[in-house]
């Protein structure tokens, strides 16, 4: 089989590495024209007019109110959850997920209890959570998982029968709706991330959508120290502000980002048509009420009808330049600093655990090919052939 | 008195407000050069070119090694700890610093311990730190205050003496050499901030300076959500990261900062012969065997011979388009999430309390006219004059 995958890496080998995210730029003159007042007025953070006309702006694009600027996720994540005042305790949340989630967790205190998810969408199973609520339990610290609407209504009501507070990881739903309005409006708190590999980017980024002006306003303390004046300090804040430079990029990104989420819907609708057909590539089906947003386009490899595992596939593309992700593998619950919980089991997370161990995401941002896309496809679709070939032997 | 102040005001005030610190700018066509290359690469954050090349530069010229770039000056104290698994117990510090100095020690699981200052120097006092240690003490995090030099070789004789480590929050003490080296290179771990209002600004950001390449690696992965590689994330890392538009910003900064370095010695040497003579505003002698920096321009108010107290000053200065900072003012002793603490006792930290009652920064930046510092200091003597005259009534 090792030789006749070598024949298709020398067929399909692409010259230029095809990465799975790239941002799309905005035009080079517009950016120096947007950042040239800031040579005048000097004025490079702590709230200056671009990071106020940039939270206005993407209040208004994205349907919420109560938006605050962050330099990153991260940061906003870890002040969302201090912002209701969760410093110690238990938080249920998904092992199927970025680090930067658990952590933000370990960073207020709490420790990270993980269930299990949902195989259709991949996001935290509501039938699995109520197991794990005790009186140490605090919050549900919920992921969109791939911009793909959590399962809100079944989450909040959960939510509500014990008093927690629910706080979503958008990470990856910029621009998403549910039910007709923004999906960052459920819950208490919702955090965005504006990273170089989301769809939406200010380079490094996010933002944290508050539950209240009130929430809001203890927010902006929080990303600035915990300082409410000169003469007064409100609690432990961090540093979490976004510069000037980066709200003026922002600003670019956002008279484009329509555009961006429909080449990408273009980009996973050729996906769906080439790939569907494969045997043991299975694509996820289009999320019901949601207007989604194509940020990304995952499947799961069944290695008994696809002739090639996961990580098989994942190293064949990468020879031949298209560079995947196992997004997400290994899953948190794996980690050294979380694998020793209790939660963390491998037993009581099947589901994601077999997601973790099957899912690959490919490439896809605004300005990749429809011609390379198709190549993408027909690569993979010659590896399955090769190596069910080699298996049937 | 009132009358004659307004007097003041009428006849001293400026058209503009001079702030206390500005940033200057590299050319603008310089910084448009360098960013360009980042709309063809598109690769915009995660050690990027210009991040590796900025962590060079800067290593070059301030004369140390094993040097990460941060988002922000926090971060990276807050990664600086954890980077020494500092995560219980109590920490020595100073009350008398910005409010992110003992916020990393809450972030990191860790109880500040407040020590009183030095009279001379406002840095922590070597003499007060003994009485403090305990079972529990892990490390001593000092400040070297407007960038003058604490006394690292008392303060690293007592901390071997108990096993301690020593963390210098050296925000503001860029390119300060002491002893012949640069400041940054005593201690376990030494940690700039680039904030915009800092010498040298990246407009947000900073660095940590880590005490070994192996040391260095390990604040990398950490500074990056704990990722050793694809397979691995080795702890609760949280995002450190400075993108590559503001490392462009801090390659050309670092260009002219050695000008900028001497115009504040220049300013610096301005204040000091205008505002020697006025009674009550008392100057800090220069550091010995320190080739400073000049970030700031501290005085101390005595209000009995000056006249009118600090606040008084402040606000007089402030009507004048003067703005002034009382720069540390409340001590963060006095910040309700510390002040119930046993150490942050008014009666233990007697110096602290003086100092941050009278202290004063006076603007000072690299673009400042040495005409503005001149009558900036007409200004306070005309209110030493004015103040003293009724007060004499």
């Amino acid at each position: 089989m090792r030789s006749s995958l070598q024949t298709i890496i020398g067929k399909y080998r692409l010259e230029e590495p095809v990465f799975v995210a790239r941002p799309t730029m905005p035009p080079f003159d517009r950016f120096t024209e947007r950042v040239r007042p800031l040579w005048e007025s000097r004025w490079l953070t702590n709230q200056g007019c671009l990071h106020g006309e940039l939270e206005k702006r993407l209040e208004e694009y994205l349907g919420v109110e109560n938006l605050s600027l962050f330099c990153n996720g991260t940061i906003a994540l870890l002040v969302a959850l201090q912002s209701l005042r969760i410093h110690n305790g238990e938080v249920i949340t998904t092992p199927f997920t970025f680090a930067a989630t658990p952590h933000v967790l370990h960073w207020n205190g709490v420790t990270p209890v993980f269930s299990d998810i949902d195989p259709q969408t991949l996001n935290l199973d509501p039938g699995r959570i109520e197991q794990h609520i005790n009186s140490n339990t605090r919050a549900i610290l919920a992921v969109h998982v791939y911009g793909r609407p959590c399962d809100v209504d079944a989450l909040q009501s959960i939510a509500d029968r014990h008093g927690l507070a629910v706080i979503y990881d958008a990470a990856h739903a910029f621009g998403v709706r549910y039910k007709g309005k923004s999906v960052l409006t459920y819950g208490d708190a919702s955090v965005l991330s504006f990273h170089a590999t989301k769809l939406y980017t200010t380079m490094e980024g996010g933002a944290l959508v508050a539950s209240s002006a009130r929430h809001k306003e203890r927010v902006d303390f929080l990303k600035n120290f915990g300082i409410a004046d000169e003469e007064m300090v409100i609690g432990p804040g961090i540093n979490g502000k976004l510069n000037e430079m980066q709200a003026a990029f922002g600003l670019l990104q956002l008279e484009t980002v329509d555009i961006e989420i429909e080449n990408r819907g273009e980009i996973s609708a050729l996906y769906r048509e080439r790939l569907a057909s494969i045997p043991g590539i299975s694509l996820f089906a289009q999320p019901p009420e949601t207007l989604p947003n194509n940020a990304y386009f995952p499947v799961l490899v069944d290695e008994g009808k696809f002739g090639l595992c996961r990580d098989g596939l994942h190293a064949v593309l990468r020879e031949c330049n298209i560079i995947t992700r196992k997004y997400f593998h290994p899953l948190c619950s794996h980690y050294p600093c979380y694998s020793a919980l209790p939660s963390s089991r491998p037993e009581n997370l099947p589901v994601a655990e077999d997601a973790a161990a099957r899912v690959l995401c490919m490439p896809i941002y605004g300005t990749l090919q429809l011609e390379t896309v198709d190549r993408i496809c027909a690569v993979i679709e010659a590896i399955h052939k090769e190596s069910g070939k080699s298996q049937s032997l």
